[in-house]
Order: structure tokens, then sequence, then C-alpha cells
């Protein structure tokens, strides 16, 4: 009887695999030179750390069981109480920035679409003990810096920004309570699903008569390209300057960090989750097609929530599913990203069968990815064939000569070229480029 | 409330994850080099998976769940059955052999205690659709490379290695019945866990007579280095040649392999798992102070348990739990396995800052680690200090002349060397060694 990986998981074959392990490299890279350090926490969690930032309503969505001892326990759906629970811990020895990443896996009970599935991975980076739009800018940047690596353009994806206070300040300023705020963020977040009909309705229910809801409406389509200057932007938003200002100093950081070009204002960015208190962002395929890359923003109060000092923190999650949609749909995906092989080699002769076992296991252990034949084939033709096919940049072939005065012949794959070398010799040529 | 890691599992803040980095890494380094390709299943799989190789008794060890449409599911204990699962879903389609290696984290619901833990990680490397010592010979060695790269010395750890087959020929010479082989094995396993008059008793029961019982002590006893000829070897062994030709065609594999010296033969070496088929080793602590770093060995009959095809299969796991707590016995985790960090750049004037982010952004992109102070300090000394203990190999200092020249400070925070460099000349510099 045959099985199969439970509904909304993936099987890595080799080559899925490499392309994971290549976008997973490029976030541990990207990380690392942006100054982040890794981190990781345990598969799974107590129940409880999942309700201190999400509530009771949060369970149905977790895979949940007992240990034996009748411990509560979860796999973990994202990073953030972890990252969370790891500060707090430890908050008084923590060197000063805190700034961290991991790439997890993560499980959601969730019905599987696309763009979601049950198990995926995320890349999470987070920037701590710092407040102020610098600190929002380098977040944004690292994410920018990797989407720029995977060869991803301006005109393809859009870091959509928007800032909570301002936000805040402009829905009062139009007459909106502080009591009916959060249905505001609500009918904001959802704007781009609803019909325009139910977008008005609701805003009713909200207390704003007819012009304020239109006003309303424009300010939450508000889509403007960083890449411009202050001024005119200002302008398009067509709110006090002395509502903007918060977004007015992020402005001046993505023009120092040099990525406004990848980045649009878009009011009606809220990220549903009810933590961040600042500046929050949301990456998007541009034309919309694809749910989000990335989000993240400011969380200024997390941390205490789970029993930490009070600290300033930023940061972004980033899947691998729909960003390998998007780099699928971009024809972004190399044809090649498996490790390169250095040395086939092979016997032209049964006599020499020892020597390649021999030869292998040295240039393994000195660092070269040396591969055989596991055919009893001494048919040189038939092995240049397998050794082409496994992508080998070297092909050497032992026979009498090498039982004698230790020489081999050796080719060079990619140019054809051919010489016959002393054993001894291999190491320099296979270092060659 | 603060809140804490669950029972057995781990928090990697960034000086662990930096060792669990290392590991990973060389694992990966050595699979690839070796030939193996890398492979990764879910983190949980359908609860019957399990039961196949393991029967019903297996569910108390895993930490167990059922999804909304009431699917049995488990977080893995292990990768055999992902794997088996993985090879018969695909074997007609995948090429031979199938060298495949995994780094996966598994779980455990068990007590934990030094060596063991709820979660952890295991390096899986297997070579599927091979026969023969050859085949068992190339897996070993994989292992001994990784050993021998971590710096680890044939003086410091062992591979043990026996082989079923040999054993049963050796124990029905002796006297035991097919019906009494399994009880045999089980006493084998447990030979250095109980008294003698334990093992007496229970070879009784196998209806062995006292010197058959004496005669069977002493071969569960035999321990002899494979790095000296099979002559000796046998001779130690002291039971018929023909008896031994399995152990004898893998030494011939192991010496041509170069791992003679690591390994040793100990036919009391069993593998509790009952799926085993000829070949099985552990690789010791040479004390035996720890429990096993890795255990491996031939498993032919696997496939087909799993719905594919009869295919001829070997392969290992090795843990990072026991593997660490061996390295730490000898002095073998390195003070430093951090990412280095290229330059550390700051402002010795205000006017200045904003071209620290410029400048950072810049040499990021470029693919440099760069880093910044995050204080507003302008001095020098205090940034130098600062510099120095975030390990960078350059200190750049940008001032007035910057501003108005593009040049700046930098300093060699190995040689001490400082000079005067225009902007555009920072990446050569940073490029030398």
């Amino acid at each position: 009887m045959k099985h199969q990986a439970p509904k909304g998981t993936r099987d890595f074959y080799p080559e899925e695999m490499a392309w994971r392990r290549h976008v997973e490299d490029a976030w541990r890279k990207i990380s690392i030179r942006n100054g982040f350090e890794e981190i990781d926490g345990p598969i799974f969690e107590s129940l409880d750390l999942y309700k201190v930032k999400s509530g009771d309503g949060i369970i149905s969505e977790l895979f949940h069981f007992q240990d034996r001892a009748g411990r509560e326990l979860a796999i973990r759906p994202e990073f953030t109480p972890t990252l969370a629970r790891m500060v707090a811990e430890k908050a008084a020895s923590l060197p000063r920035p805190i700034k961290w990443f991991a790439v997890p896996n993560f499980c959601r009970a969730e019905k599987p679409q696309r763009g979601r599935l049950r198990e995926f991975l995320q890349w999470n980076v987070d920037l701590i003990g710092i407040d102020g739009p610098a600190a929002d800018a380098e977040v944004i940047f690292t994410a920018v810096d990797f989407l720029r690596e995977l060869g991803l353009k301006p005109d393809q994806v859009a870091v959509k920004i928007s800032h909570r206070d301002v936000v805040k300040r402009v829905l009062s300023r139009l007459g909106v309570s502080d009591d009916a705020m959060l249905g505001a963020f609500d009918l904001l977040d959802r704007r781009d699903k609803i019909e325009h009909e139910q977008f008005n309705a609701q805003a009713q229910t909200l207390g704003l008569d007819e012009p304020t809801i239109e006003r309303f409406n424009q300010v939450a389509r508000v889509r403007i390209n960083a890449n411009a200057p202050w001024h005119d932007i200002q302008e398009k938003i067509a709110v006090p300057d002395e509502d903007l200002h918060d977004l007015e100093a992020l402005h001046k950081q993505l023009h120092a960090f040099n990525i406004a070009d990848w980045c649009e204002y878009d009011l009606g960015i809220v990220r549903g989750l009810a933590y961040y208190t600042g500046t929050v962002f949301e990456i998007h395929e541009i034309s919309g097609a694809e749910r989000a890359v990335a989000g993240g923003g400011r969380y200024d109060r997390l941390i205490e929530m789970f029993g930490g000092p009070t600290l300033p923190a930023v940061g972004f999650g980033m899947g691998d599913v729909v960003l390998t949609n998007v780099l699928e749909d971009r024809g972004l995906i190399p044809d090649e990203v498996a490790p390169p092989v250095d040395i086939f080699v092979v016997a032209a002769e049964t006599a020499a069968s020892p020597l390649v076992t021999q030869l292998i296991s040295q240039l393994r252990s000195a660092g070269f990815h040396a591969r055989q034949t596991y055919r009893t084939t001494t048919n040189v033709g038939k092995l240049l064939k397998e050794a082409n096919q496994s992508r080998a940049r070297f092909f050497a072939v032992l026979d009498q000569n090498t039982i004698d005065h230790q020489t081999l012949t050796l080719k060079n794959l990619k140019s054809g070229e051919q010489t016959h070398i002393h054993l001894n010799a291999l190491p320099v040529h296979l270092k060659s480029p």
C-alpha cells in the first residue's frame, strides 16, 4: 500500500529542495550582510503562548496536542510569539539593538489554496530596541535587498507602506471618533475585497456623512510612488502636512537607503493584526494577482505583552509559497540551482576500479565534489555520457597507466580539452575555474 | 507573565544558532561532495505511516493530533518512513542509484535526558538501489568524512560495525535455532546493559549449554580494529572463514576508502530495529560514555513495506545532540563560528550621518556585510571600540571630507593600518583578504 504526503504539505525531491535551498540561502545571506543574526525556537510551543497575542480564536487555526503529562502544546503557526518570548526571557542581558532573523517552518490547520499551505517556510527579520524611521527603513531595505538579489525589479513588486498614526490622524480629522477607529481600520483593510456600495454602507455606520465617506474613500485609495519629492506626495495625499510628519520622516530614510523606487504609499494598508503601532507595510506583486509576498511593521508594545520590558520593535515575515509563485510568474526560477559537480571518475579497465574508490575518497576529503559511475561497464563512451549528464566539470579516466605510472586522462567537459596528468596534479586542475 | 520553551526543546539564540548552522552546513557540504542530493518531507505525516515499520507501539512515543477533518497526524520522530514513502511514490521515474540526504528536525514524546531531547536535528544519508559492500562502505565513508571535517580523530570516535547475516551464521553454528534467533539478537543488543549472570540466564532460555554460552559471550564481545590484515581479524574472531565472507568483502572496501583506522568490528552491534538486513553500524565516542553519535545499516526490504519495489538500500542517521556533547567533551567547539563582518561605518560629524546610511546600503547590495552604530555619538574613539567588538575587518570614518571630496578614513582592524581613500576605492579594499 502506498502512502501520500498529508494534505497541504510538500515533499521536497532534489529539484524542489535545490530551489528551497536557493531561497533559504539567499534569505540568510541578505540577513547577514544587513547585520542580522540568526536564531530559532522550538517547532512547538505551549498553546497558551499563542493566546497572548491572538486570543482564544487562534486555537482552531493551530495543530495542537497534549504531551503525556497533559501539557497543551501547538505546532508554531508564526514566529512572533516565540521571538517575543525569547526577547522577554533574556532582555536584560541581550546587546542592543537586537537584530535577529529566522528561517523556520510553520504549520496552520487551514484549507490549502494558492499561496497558502498547511506547512510553509517564512523568513522573519526583526530589529528590536531602536525606535524611529531609520530602523523602519533599514528593515524595508533588507526585504528589498533580497527581492533585488533574486532578480525582481521595482516594476514587478512594490512595498506598499502606510503608518497607523498617520491614518488615525487623517481619519480623526475626517470625523471618525476614537470609538469608531477600529471599525474604520477594518473597513480600510477590506476596501479591495468589497463592493463600492458595501463600502459606503459600512462607512455610514461609522457615523460619517456622504462627503466625508467620499473623502475617506479617496484616502483609502491613495497609491503614490515614493520616488518623488515629498512636496508632490503631500499634495497628492491632500491632507494637512502636520498629519503626515511620520510618513515624511520615513520618506527621507527610504531615499537615504535608495529604495524609494521600490516603495509606494498606500494608506489602505492596515495589516489586520491589532498589535502594530506605527509604520506598516506589505510587499505585493504589482498586478495584485497574488497574496502579499511579505508583511510587517512596527510593534512597540508586543514584547511587554510577553512579560518583557517596553521595547520598540519593527520587523516583517516573508513566506516561501507566494514568493515562489511570483518568481515563477516572472520566469525568475533559474534552470539550475543544484550544487556543481567537480569531477566524474571512471575506470577504463576493471583492474583500475579499486583506484577509482581510492581517488574519489581522497578528492572528497580534500573538499571536491567527486562522483563515480555505479555501473560495471568500462565503455568510456557510455561513461562520458553519464559524466555529462551529471553536469561534472571534469571527467577522469583511470586505466593501466594509472596502475603503472599514476597517470590519468583528464577531460575538461566545458572546453573539451584533454590532458594526461599525474594523480598528484589533479587538485591543481580542479581548483582552476 | 513570562513564558518558557516547552520541556525538552531548545531556544537557539545567536550563539547556539551559529553552532547549529556550523554543524548543518558541514552536514550539507560533506553530503554534497560525496554525491548525495538534499531532500525533505513534511514536519508531520499520517500517523499510519509510522505504524508500517514500528507497529502500534510507536504511538505513545509520538506527538500526534487530528486535523479538523479528523485525519490522524503525527510530528515526525524519524526520517526513514518519509524517505521510504517518497521513494515508493516515484520509484519508477527516479534515476538510480538514489543518493539522498536530509537535515530535518524531529520530535519524540519521551523523557528528556542527556543526549535525548524532545526536539532534535538529525542528518540522514541514504544510498538506494545499489547492493553490496562498496555502497555500505561509501555511506560509512561519508560519516567519517564528516567526523574528520569537524576535527575528530580515530582515537576519539569509532565506527562499530557488524553484519546481520554473519552474526546469524555464527549464532546458528553455535546452536541457536532460527526460532531463538531474534531472542539472541536482543540479548546481543543488551549485552553491555545487563550483568554477566543475567546474560547467562537469558542465554540458557535460548536452549544453549554452558560452553556454548561462554562462546556466545566471547563472540558478543569481539572488538577488533579494521586497520589490520584480514587474516589477523579472522583469527581473532575465531569462527570459520566461510561464515565471515560478508565482513571480509566489506573489509576490502573500508580499506579501499582508506577509513579502516576509524572502524572496528563489533559483533555485538545489533541496532534494535528489526528492519536491518545486512551491514549494521554505530558510531560511538571511544570511551563509551555517551549514547551513539550515529547509527545505520542496510535495509533491503523497507521500501517494499511502504508499497514500493524491492530496492536494496543502506543509510544512517546522526543527531545533533550527542554529536555536540562529544565535541564539547573533546574541546572541539570553535570559539567563533559566526559569519565575519566586513566593515563598520561611522560618522565623525553629524552632518555626515546620512552618508553612512547611503554607504552601508550600497555596500550591502554589493554583497558586503556592513554594520553601523545605532548610537548618536560622533566620538570616534568610542565608535572604534564598538567596531572592534563587532569583529569587523575594517572601520570606516566619514566626515566633512566625505561630504566635500568623497574621501574617507579606512582602518584595517587586524593590521592597524590606516589610509585615506576615495569612496569608489572602498570595494577593492574590502575584497582584499
